[in-house]
C-alpha cells in the first residue's frame, strides 16, 4: 500500500520483492487494456492516473509471499485482475456519485460525460475477466465473477438505502462487506491459491482481507467526514451529500437519547431534501458527536482481528508486512 | 427469433426442439441472476420484461443443432450467457441513450435512475461471466470476455464519433461489427463448439452470425428512421437525436452532389446543435432520399451472404431454419 506504510528495516527485503512485483502488475494491467482504437486508448490512459494505493495487488502478492517461496506469473496476473475489477468499480462509482475529483485529478465522467465513463467501466470489467480466464484453473474465473456479482449487489442494496437514516448496523456491515471487503478478501485468497496454500491458510488470508477491508472502509467513511480534500485526494463530504448512511452516522444515532434522536431525524430529513444548511449542520453535529470515536474504535477492532487471524501462517517477513498494513489501514489520512 | 419468423411445416420439428431449448435458457438465465437481496431481485425481475426476440440464444441453439445431434446443458448455458451479455448492454445502452421505452415498457434508468441501471448492468455482466465460467473448458470464458471487450470498444468508438456527419463507411462497419455483429457471430460459434463441430463449420457459423448481425443492425437503423414506436416497441428517431451516424445517413451523404452535400452538412450541424426543426427536416430529408434504398440493399446483400456461407453445413432442418432467420432479419418491422 504505497505511500501509506513506513517500512522498518527488517522488511526492506520483502518490500523490494513487492515493489518489483507491483511494477510487473502495472505492466500486465497496461498490456491487457491496450487497444487498437484511439478513443479507447485515450480513456484507458486517463484511468492510469487513478492508480493509487494498489491495495488489492499489494495484498495479493504479499499473501502469495506469505504462503509460497516466490511470485509467479499467476500471482502477477491475479493481482492485476483484482486491481482492474476495482478500477472498473471506481469509474462507475464516480458516475453514481457524480464525483468530480479522484486522486487529485478530474474523473472520467466529469471530463468525458457519463456515457464514456459507463462504457469505460464495462471495458475494464470485460478486460479483467479476459485476463482472469488466461490463468490455468477455472476456479479463479468463477471466484472473480462471484465476487463481482457480490460487489454489484452491495452497491444496489446501498442505493436502495439512500437517505435511509434508520439503516441498521447489520445491513450497513452487509453492504460494506459486499461492496468492499469481499474483493479485498478475494485478493488475499487468490494470492494464496496461486502459491498452492492449504485450505486453512487460504481461509485465514481471506478473513484477514475481509476484516482489513472493513477497517479500511470505515477509515474512508471517517476521512470523508473529517478529511481535507487536498490530503485525501478526492471529493470529501460526499457520503452525506449522497445520502449514504456511514458508520459514524449510525453510531451517532444509536448513542443518542430519544429526544436527541428525534432532532437528529428532523435534521437528517432536511439534509436528504438537499437543504445545504441542514447538510452543513448534520456534518458539524456528526463531527463533534460520539459517532466518530465509536467508528474509529470499530475500525481498530477490525484491524486487530485481521492481524490476529494471521497466526496460522508461518512467521515470515511477508506476514509481518501484512500485519503492518492492517495497522496502516486505520492510521492513514488519505 | 420469436414472433418474427413464419415457420413452414417442414421446420415444425426443429422449431419444437428450439422452443423447448429456449424455455430452458430462460430458466437458466433466471436462476443465475437470482439474489438473496430484495433490491437486486426487484430490478432483475424488471429486466425479465426486456426479453424480446431471443436472437442470440436462438442462433446459439440452432448452430448447435445444425452441427450436432441434440442440445446439451452446455448449449443452454452458453445461450443464456450470450443473452445476459446482450441484456447488460441494453441496460447500459439505455443509460447512454437516455431512452425511456424498451420493448413497450419503461427502461430501468427512467424508472429507477441511472445509478441503478449502471449497477444492474454490471450485475448482469458479472453474472454472465460467472455462468460462463461454469462450463468445462476455459476457451468459452476467454472468448466471451474477448467479445465483451470488443463490444465496449465499439461503443466507445461510436461515442467518439457522435455528431460526426463525415463518418466513413469503413468506420461505420467497424463500429457495427464490434457493437453488434461479433457477439451474434460468437453466439453461433459457441453453439457449434458445444456440439464439437469442426473448425470449418465453426468458422462458417461465426461468419453467418456476423453477416446476419450486420443485416439485423442495418434493419434496426432503418426502423429507427422509418418505424412506428408502437410497432417497433422502443423509442424511434433516437439515432438522429443522439447524433449517431447510421447507414441510411452515410449512403444519403455519399450519393449527394457537392451542392446537396454542403446543404446537408449545414442541416446536420444545426441538428447536432439540437435545433428541433433541423432534426425533423434532416429526418424527412433522409426518409425521401436515396439512403433508405441503398441501406436496404446492403442489408439484403449481407443476409444473402450469410445464407450462402451455410453451404458447408450438412443439409438439416436446423440449417434451413438459420437460412429463414437471415431472410427474416431484413424483412421485419419490429
Amino acid at each position: 500500500m504505497r505511500n501509506v506504510v513506513h517500512i522498518p528495516e527488517s522488511l526492506l527485503g520483502v518490500h523490494e520483492v513487492l515493489s518489483a512485483g507491483l511494477a510487473r502488475v502495472e505492466a500486465c494491467f497496461d498490456q491487457q487494456v491496450q487497444s487498437e482504437h484511439a478513443p479507447v486508448r485515450e480513456l484507458v490512459s486517463h484511468v492510469g492516473r487513478y492508480r493509487g494505493k494498489m491495495l488489492r495487488p499489494t495484498l495479493c502478492l504479499l499473501a502469495g509471499l506469505a504462503t509460497g517461496e516466490s511470485l509467479t506469473d499467476d500471482h502477477i496476473t491475479l493481482a492485476a485482475v483484482c486491481e482492474m475489477v476495482h478500477m472498473a468499480t471506481l469509474v462507475h462509482d464516480d458516475v453514481l456519485d457524480e464525483a468530480e475529483v479522484r486522486r487529485g485529478g478530474r474523473t472520467i465522467n466529469s471530463l468525458r460525460g457519463n456515457e464514456a465513463a459507463v462504457m469505460l467501466g464495462d471495458y475494464l470489467i470485460a478486460s479483467a475477466f479476459h485476463l482472469c480466464a488466461k490463468v490455468q484453473n477455472q476456479w479463479y474465473a468463477l471466484e472473480v465473477a462471484r465476487v463481482s456479482m457480490a460487489l454489484c449487489s452491495g452497491e444496489l442494496v446501498q442505493l436502495a438505502n439512500r437517505d435511509n437514516l434508520e439503516l441498521d448496523r447489520t445491513t450497513y456491515f452487509d453492504i460494506l462487506d459486499s461492496k468492499t471487503a469481499i474483493l479485498i478478501g478475494a485478493a488475499c485468497e487468490l494470492g494464496a491459491c496461486a502459491s498452492g496454500a492449504h485450505e486453512d491458510q487460504r481461509r485465514a488470508l481471506r478473513t484477514f482481507g475481509r476484516e482489513l477491508g472493513i477497517a479500511f472502509q470505515i477509515q474512508d467513511d471517517l476521512l470523508d467526514l473529517l478529511g481535507d480534500e487536498h490530503v485525501v485526494g478526492k471529493s470529501v463530504g460526499r457520503d452525506l451529500d449522497l445520502g449514504k448512511p456511514t458508520l459514524p452516522l449510525i453510531e451517532h444515532r444509536d448513542a443518542a437519547t430519544p429526544e436527541q434522536r428525534a432532532a437528529f431525524r428532523r435534521l437528517g430529513a432536511a439534509a436528504a431534501r438537499g437543504e445545504p444548511e441542514a447538510r452543513a449542520e448534520l456534518r458539524a453535529c456528526l463531527r463533534r458527536g460520539p459517532g466518530i470515536d465509536r467508528a474509529r474504535a470499530e475500525a481498530r477492532r477490525r484491524a486487530a482481528s485481521a492481524r490476529l487471524g494471521l497466526g496460522v501462517l508461518p512467521e515470515r517477513p511477508a506476514r509481518t508486512y501484512l500485519e503492518h498494513l492492517a495497522d496502516a489501514a486505520v492510521n492513514r489520512d488519505h
